[in-house]
Formats: C-alpha cells, sequence, structure tokens
C-alpha cells in the first residue's frame, strides 16, 4: 500500500533549520504501514534534507562548513543570468540532495536515537514550503 | 505493482550533465503508477545524480564547486595504482551519490517548478551510459 | 512484498570503511524479490552510506577529502557542549547521508562491475553497528 502526506513549513531561509521527525512519523503512524519505506521530499532546488543529531552545535557546524564550500558572498553565474543572489542556495541544496528515504520496521522509523530528519532552506528569503511524505509497504 | 525502465545516454565525460527529467517522467507515465516511489539509479562509480535547477548558471556553479572539491590535476592514490586518471572522478561520484528517489503523485514526480533531475558524467573520456528508472506504486 | 533484515558490523571508527555489498546481495536472494527497491540505512549520525570502487586507493582519496573538509582537530560547537570529540564525524554523516536505494532486477543489484557500497564510521572509537536492509518489491 502508497500513503502521501505532507509537511508544511514556514521557514526564514539563510539555513533555517527544522526537525521535521515527529511529523514524519506522525505520518507513518497514521498510514498504519508496520514494514516499508518512507520518502521524504523537499520539492524545491533551493532546500534539502538529510540526517544529524539535532542540537545547536552540530547544526552550527553544519552551517559552517557548507558557507565555506558554497559562501554567499561569491560570485556565482546563477546570480549574474538570474540576480535572484541564491546562487550559493542552489549549489548547496544539489550538494546535499532533496530526498531522504527511511526503513519502517513495526510501524516506527529505524532512525538512532541521536539522529533527526533535518530540513534545511538555504533560499535567502522566508518561504512557505511543502515537503512530500511517500510512504510504500505493509499494514 | 513494480515498473522497470532505463535510460541511455551519451556523454561526454569530464562532467558532462544532462537533464533527464523528461525520461524518467515518460517512464512513470508509461508505467501506470498514480502514487509511489521512483528512483533513478546509476550503475557506475563515476557519475552521479541530484536535483538542480537546471540553467547554465546553477551548473557552472556547480562543476566549479566540484573542481574545487576534487581538482583534476591533484595527486590522487587511485590514479597512482590504477593509471586511469579518474581519481577526481571517483571522489566526486562517492560525495554526491548514484542514486535518487522521488514520490509519484496522481502520476506525476513531485518536483519543483524550478528542479530538474541532473545526471553528471565525471569521467576522463565519452561514456554510454544507462541508468535505472524503477517506479514501485499502485496504479 | 516487503522484507527486512539487518548487517551487523564491528568497526574502528576514525572513517574505518566496510564494503557490505556481499551481506545486501545475500538479503536481496534470500527475500525471492525479483523486482524491487533495496534501502541500507544506518541508525546512527555518526557513520554514512554510499557507492564506490571499493579499492584502497579511492577509499584513501575519499577519506583524504573528507579530512580537509571536515578535519578532526578543528574547533567545532558540538564538541565545546558535549566533549565527545566527534563534531567532525556529525559533519561528515550530515554531508554524506545515512540511506542508499538501489532496484533491484532479476533478483540481483542494479550496480555497476566496479561499483560497491560502502559503509563509513566516522566515529572516534571502534563501534557495533547495526544497518537495516529493507526491500520492498514483487517476488
Amino acid at each position: 500500500m502508497v500513503s502521501s502526506g505532507s509537511i508544511e513549513l514556514q521557514t526564514r531561509g539563510h539555513a533555517d533549520t527544522h526537525d521535521v521527525t515527529p511529523q514524519v512519523q506522525d505520518h507513518v503512524h497514521a498510514s498504519g504501514v508496520q514494514s516499508g519505506l518512507v520518502t521524504v521530499f523537499t520539492a524545491s532546488s533551493t532546500s534539502a534534507l538529510t540526517t544529524i543529531e539535532y542540537e545547536s552545535g552540530a547544526l552550527a557546524d553544519l552551517r559552517r562548513a557548507l558557507d565555506e564550500i558554497a559562501p554567499q558572498d561569491r560570485e556565482y553565474k546563477h546570480n549574474l543570468r538570474w540576480h535572484d543572489g541564491n546562487g550559493h542556495s542552489h549549489l548547496r541544496a544539489a550538494l546535499l540532495g532533496p530526498s531522504l528515504t527511511i526503513p519502517i520496521l513495526d510501524g516506527q522509523l529505524t532512525l538512532g536515537t541521536w539522529q533527526q530528519i533535518l530540513f534545511i532552506d538555504f533560499d535567502v528569503r522566508a518561504r512557505s514550503r511543502r515537503l512530500v511524505v511517500q510512504i510504500v509497504g505493509e499494514a
């Protein structure tokens, strides 16, 4: 069976981070799926998903690393063409990826104790975001 | 149900990029799956998949970032052992990843308006590539 | 159908690498699934999965790149808060990602000839790890 849901978020952009683990868990529980897969997907090219220990230290370390790999105040060909100032946002999103797939066992996400689902919005302004939560499995 | 397809590509290597969104969409439509997941996979250790706004600026920015993270003209242990000159290709492919999973809703990929499926071939010569498109879901 | 398995590993930490392709193949064969998807997932925020040509040169090149992107001997906010010395491990794991999804065709993984499934443990001590192998598909 397939069960589809979504998560609505209001972000501030600029690498604003959100722990969406509770919302994904809610969708898994509501689906009744006991064994299967859940894919969380951001339908955007300036935001991304991964897992992390969701505490302020690790989040700050990740932001610093991405600031170094793709600094905002650099010349980007994307900005030269489109003048929207989010060239670094596109780059970071492409490097980190838009999709995360997690197994479901006994009706639960198989996340580790110190592992949460992280959504980051790299865009340069506040955005309304809608993540897709797609569950495939057996009840 | 499961529906399997493939995408054949001729690439020039050297971070040659291809927007494979239309081919993936065609497979999704042909499968008849209305709700599910599609995984696009490159069976290769020198190429990768992600999503991006497929325009020349963002593509150039991504290529520059990967040139900096994994320059071609550096010493690689892989090259010292195998003399095939594609150590940087392997590194970039491992960092970006070979697999992309996207939800299907109402028979459509849930991509954003400015978000396309990007295949990059990092190898140092022209290659014939075959991507696997695997669809799991309900008709 | 859904088939669930796991892979138990003893690691040494410090970017200790393991080729888990044979164990994933064994689970695929045992499941009887002929066509579908397998997701390999690490339930941890200090380890990661990707694919690579599993030979010592490419592995050394990947380790060097991650040493440069996230050096161990740097100040991390995570370490300042928690004093466990694995701030770089969390960063590397978040950048590489905890999940890998591979299509199954004719009962086989669709990996390339020179492409293996790589598990890396970035933590700073020996660990017992348990990977989840989740297979969804048709017999």
